[in-house]
Order: structure tokens, then sequence, then C-alpha cells
């Protein structure tokens, strides 16, 4: 059979390693797809770096615009990352009949909805494997695996670099910008991390996410988002002797006044196989209302587990693309006339339980202005610590873990007891998760 | 558009839990498939015990032949168990242009090379996603998610009951036989439990996986099968000593002389995650060259975990019966003319480690001997410890662990062991897996 011509925009990273991986395992990926995909054309930003992938069949160009207008091109694989010029290259090669495979999330949690429409219009797939979870074929298992469930929430770890640094913390009982440092250091992180640590990356992930679990459009601009910057060593700590860990997750939730859509730190039980995923590892968890919980597990990141991934949208595009596109999967997992319009529920009407450390003058009377101030906005206590004073300080450490209550009354309770004359300072504030049942 | 007509043949836990979420989530599978899925016909032994299923569109049948001879269905689902009748009726669903759905992982590890081979030649489907792993969408994570890789090994905990056995043992503290009693009077065990606690269900999952994982034909024959039922309490508290759980565990792996294809008790790491997997919830461990290892975790049997699979596949189905057959997912995850002959390697040809525990007389010169008939037999000794005599008793403990050996040397090995005379009774020996690079 025809071979299927790949173009690919970017040779960096990801780029590199789908042009391995194609290379190296030629052989038993034209055994499973049935025809031989192939790389001709590679649209790279400096010439000279990239003329080491130069070979017989692979046309090397600056110019992309060039491989999403070359009509030898059945698919075109877009891996330079960011929103322009990657929005319009591959609104072209979709306007020019070609299938499309992005890894980037950036542009599929922003932008989403009008590609896929663009898409839709001149029968085209455009998958994007890759935007999540690095090699985990999660996008495959929501959006075809648990077909059948009514999927009830996901929550991950789908960050490996801040899953990387709370694990340091918590082994080395270090705090955030030492182990940002290390993380650096070893590659872990950036060196400009905001995308990351503070929850940008994660929220990217999620959104996609959350629009293939329940049907609806990808709305990144309504997600909550949190990062890990004002995490301390102590709250690592003290969630550790409370029976805790603090994961940075992506949560998604379908409540009966609308869905959950919020990335923040949270505590999570120490025994849930979860809480045990460590270093820079992405791990997703599925709640369907048949199958119950589900977990992924993978490397997130990285040249070839991301390939892994772009790869896998390849063989499956070559696979489907003779199919009616009436047939295929559909791109947001529902058929496009069957999205939902159930609305985001802002962070203020979310409920959940939370952890709360406050500092405070070691004096009578604290403690019952702020179970008083708690009891009023009914939020109730689930368990509390109060630690020794630091050595040479007056001020204790209280810790209370609550019951479920609304992120809003947390909220107002926060400022009254932060107004309270014996409390220093802000309180910190983290949600607790059980993701249990 | 027109609907899709699902027969189901068998209306026990399987099939009822299928009916019950084809009903529940009817809503959401047809948003999804794009139309509906309808149970129009369904095959049951006993037609009085299954009439509070009838519906106004829903036919019973004492008759599973009228069935898979009925025009106006599309696909049978298969949900009786057993070798006979279950193929008859699946090679004549096929023979009348049907596609198939089946839970029956015991007829595809032995006859499914038989029954792809039919459905090839007549261009229709049989999936199979609830064979394996229950509600985990395994066969789909393989044969579509890792298509990149070249898979290296497979190790999964792919028995619910004996995970659920092998857990209560380790926190109970008790033996095989006292657990199994427990299991059956919560009903994760069946009153026989052979099929379970022999390894005999985890071989057939295991095969399957590893055909699609190495494009290999079905070898149930060759599987190396060894069950619990001879593991002791001491085994599990020695091993946890060590810094190990014993799970019972199906691996394949892909080596330079052939593929193992085993189930048996095997030492992991504790800090695995795979090792943190309790009860009866299963989960499976892939590595592949490009992604690294990636691990899927779920409810391996129930009705609604199975269910989800059953319903999975008959979404998959139903996007899919319009596409060129040569453009399907292939049956075995290769084209059928891309099947590969690589050998299934015989046991006494696998390298792994060793746990071995002797009981032998507390006096000199024991530990001389044992030691000096591993070394001739080129085994290495990686740890060892000796245990305090039980009270009452004259007899030792001793506990070692090897390093990679081969199967065959190892059995060489005890052989003599066992004929020393200051060694009393058999040697457990159990084999331990790093499950790491």
């Amino acid at each position: 059979m025809k071979p299927m011509n790949v173009g690919l925009l970017g040779l960096g990273t990801v780029g590199g390693g789908t042009l391995t991986v194609l290379r190296r395992n030629a052989a038993e990926i034209t055994r499973r797809a049935g025809r031989e995909i192939r790389v001709t054309m590679a649209a790279v930003r400096d010439l000279d770096k990239a003329k080491h992938y130069a070979s017989a069949g692979l046309v090397l160009t600056d110019n992309p615009f060039a491989v999403v207008d070359n009509p030898d091109i059945d698919i075109v694989v877009e891996m330079m990352g960011g929103i322009s010029p990657a929005k319009e290259l591959i609104l072209r090669a979709i306007e020019n009949g070609k299938h499309v495979v992005t890894a980037n999330k950036a542009l599929i949690a922003n932008h989403g909805t009008e590609i896929f429409a663009a898409a839709q219009k001149k029968g085209v797939m455009v998958a994007f494997e890759a935007a999540v979870g690095g090699g985990i074929p999660i996008i495959k298992a929501i959006r075809e695996g648990l077909t059948a469930n009514r999927i009830e929430w996901i929550a991950g770890i789908i960050n490996g670099t801040t899953n990387f640094i709370l694990t340091e913390m918590r082994d080395k009982g270090a705090g955030f910008d030492e182990m940002l440092k290390e993380a650096q250091r070893l590659g872990y992180a950036e060196a400009d991390p905001t995308f990351d640590v503070e929850g940008v990356d994660a929220a990217h992930k999620l959104t996609i996410m959350s629009a293939i679990a329940f049907g609806i459009p990808m709305q990144f601009d309504r997600a909550y988002i949190e990062g890990i910057t004002k995490l301390t060593g102590d709250d690592v700590k003290y969630a550790e002797q409370l029976g805790y860990r603090i994961k940075l997750l992506g949560i998604t939730k379908r409540t009966a006044k609308g869905i959950e859509l919020r990335v923040h730190p949270a505590l999570i039980p120490a025994r849930r196989l979860i809480a045990n995923v460590d270093g820079a590892m992405n791990a997703i968890l599925v709640k369907g209302d048949a199958v119950g919980a589900t977990m992924y597990y993978g490397a997130g990141a990285g040249a070839e587990p991301t390939a892994s991934s772009v790869v896998a949208d390849l063989v499956d595009v070559t696979r489907m693309h003779t199919a009616d596109p009436h047939n295929r999967v559909p791109h947001l997992a529902f058929q496009p006339d069957a999205l939902s319009d159930e609305p985001i529920l802002p962070m203020d009407e979310v409920r959940t339980a939370y952890y709360l450390r406050l500092r405070a003058l070691d004096k009578p009377g604290v403690l019952a202005d702020v179970t008083r101030i708690l009891a009023d906005l009914d939020i109730s206590i689930d368990a509390m610590m109060q630690k020794e004073p630091h050595e040479g300080e007056e001020q204790v450490d209280i810790i209370m873990l609550t019951h479920q209550s609304m992120e809003k009354n947390i909220n107002a309770a926060m400022a009254k007891i932060e107004a309270l004359p014996a409390i220093c300072g802000k309180i910190a504030r983290i949600r607790v998760e059980q993701l249990g049942k």
C-alpha cells in the first residue's frame, strides 16, 4: 500500500524524538499500521543546526508554510508549541485537506473548539494524544476506552516538574525555592518555570481532559489555577503527620450545579495509589459510573515518551483516514452536534475539604475565636493539631482539617480569622481531596 | 442514523451489567457513538428467571442460535463463557456477517487465532476488551495507544481473587487456606477456585496480551503456570522483611532467544507502584522502548466494570463498522500477514532472580554445602538471612535471594540441596522480579 507522507513542523526535542522513533521502529510500526509512515519533509528554525537529520527521503526547510502547502504531505505534525504561527499553520493544513497531529496543549486548550470545527468541515482528523500526559494514552482511554461511562471526575498529576519538586520537598524536608533550583539544575524545570510551577501547564491539560470527558467545549479561561510556589516545607511535613501527601492536582468533576475545573495543590491520603506517584512521573485517575476508579501512569514528558503518543496518533490516522468521517472517533469524544452546555462552576461555589495552617500567639482564647468564626460560616472541623513553638519564637502553628465546605465560606472565614489580633500573617490554605468514591 | 441492534448471548452477571449500563447511560453513549446502540434480543438459560429483563424492544429466547441467526442483529455479544457452544455460536455469527464482542478469555486464548481468521475472511470485527483486566482499557492501550513502541515486557496483576487473598495474607499474617475461605465468604472467590488460585485465569489473560504486544499467535498451551496455593504466611512475612511484596504476576517478555510467557507468584520491591495494588484490583505494567514504563489500574472483574469494556467495544464497532476492513485496527494489533513466529521460550531457559526458603537442621556445615551446590551451578547469592528456630523446633529457616540465574540451574540446585541430609522437606522457591528498566 502507498506510504503515508508526514511533514513535521519543528525538529526540537519532541520532533527529533518522533523522527528517531519512526526510524528505529519502522518495521514494527508498518506491521501494525499496514503501510509505511515516513517523514518526507520537516520545517526547522535553523537549517544548519538540523542538517544531521537530513537523509535521502527527507527535505528540510525553514519555511513551515512550505510543509502545510506541500500537496504530497498527508499528515502534518505540529510540534513548534505556542499559539502563533502554530494555529495559522494548522488551520492552513486543514484547509489543504491534511490530517493534523499536534502536541500543543496551550493551542488545543485555548483554540481547540475552532480548530475542530474547521477539521470537521473539511472531513480531516486532528489528533492530540501527546498534549496530555506525555506517553500515557489517556486521551484514547477517556475518549474510547471508557465510552460506556458517565464520567464522574478526573484527578491527575499532570505536570512532572511540580511533582518532582514536591517529591523532593518531602524526601529532603526542604522548601520550594531550594527544590526548584535543584529541579532546574537536573533539567526537570525550565529557566523560566512559571508555566509549570504556577499550574498553567496542568490547567491546559486538564481543560482538554474535561472537554472530552464531559462533552463540553474547551474553556481554559474558566479554569481555576493555583500553583505550588507558596507551599512550605512545614506544610509538606504536617501533611505527612496527618497521613496525607501534597500533590499538584488537576481536578474536573461533574456536579449538579456545573463542572468543576481546577488546578491546585491538594492533600491526598498517603495510602492512595496516586499519592505514591513520585518524581517526574504523571498519573491520572478517572472515575466512571460503571467502571469505578481507573488509573493511568507513565512518563508525562520527554522526547521519546511524547513521541510515543505522536506516533500512536499517526498510526490511528493512517488506519482511519479512509473511513467515512461520520464514523470516526469524534475529536471531543462526543459527536459535534451533541456537545453539552453544562457551565463551569465558579471556584467560589466548589465544595471540598481544607487544610488550614494558622500562626498564632500562644495565649488563651485564640482557638475559641477561630472556631466561633468557622462555626458561624457552617464550617466544621474534622481534625486539629497544635505544634510546639519554633525555637525562640512565641508563635505556634495550628493546623486544622475541615469537613467539606463551600470555597466562598472558607475565604470569608480566612479573612475574619486573619483580622484577629492574635493571628500572625496569612493563613496557609490547601484543599483536601479523598479521591475515594 | 439507524440504530445498531445488539444480541446478547447470556444474561448473567456480565450480561445483566451490560444491559444495565446500556440502558442507564443510553443518552451519553448515543452522544458518543453517533447512533443508538440497543439490545433487541437476548439468549438466556432460564426464561423464567430472566423475565424481569423483558421490555417492549427486547425479545428473550432460550435458543442462542436464534440470536446469531437473526438477520436484524448487527452485533453479537457473547458472555456465556466456556469453550462450547460459545465457539460454535461466535463462528456462526461471523459466518452470518455479524460483528462479535466477547468477554471470553478462555476462548480467545485457546481459539483466538482461528476465530480472527474467520472474522478476517468475512470482513467483520471481533472485539475482546472485556477479556483482560475487567474495566481497564488495556487491550486498547497495547493495541492502539502504544503502537509506536517495540514492547519489551508486560507484567500484570490480572487476577483479583488471588490479589485479594495475597493482600489479606499480608495484612492478617495468615496462611493461604484460611484467606481463601475468607475470599469465598466475601464473594471474591468461587466455590471451585481452581482456575483463579492455580493461575489459569491469569494465563488466559496473559496469553492474549502477549499476542497483541508482540504480534504472535495465541499460544496458551505454551504458557508456564504456577498458582499461589503453596505460598505460606512465613514467605509473605519474610518477603516483607526483605523489602518485597508477593504478587501473582503474569509476565511476558521479549528476549533474544524467544518470548517469555509465565504466570507465577513473584517478589517485587515494595516501593514499586504496582506492589501497592491491593485487594481485588488489577494493574498492568507495560514497558515500551519509547514510552518507558506505563501502568493501567482498575477493577479487574465485576458486573459493571466488565460491562464498561463490553460497551466500549460496542461503541468502537459502531463507529468503525462502515470502514474498509483493511483500515480497521487489526484483531491482533499487527496486520494478519505480518504476524511473527518468534518462539515461546521454555521455562527452563528463563533467567530471573529467586527467593529460596530452606528448612535445615541447625548444625555446622549445612550452609557450606548449600552454597557450594549453588556456586557449582553458577548461581550467586544476593542476600541471605537465617531465622531463629520456631519454638520447640530444632530446624531453622534459611532465606536466600539469588542474582539472575537460569531456571534449569535453580531446579538442578534445588534437587541437590533437598537431597542433603540436613535439609528438611522441600525448598520453597519464589521468583523475584525487579520490574525496573
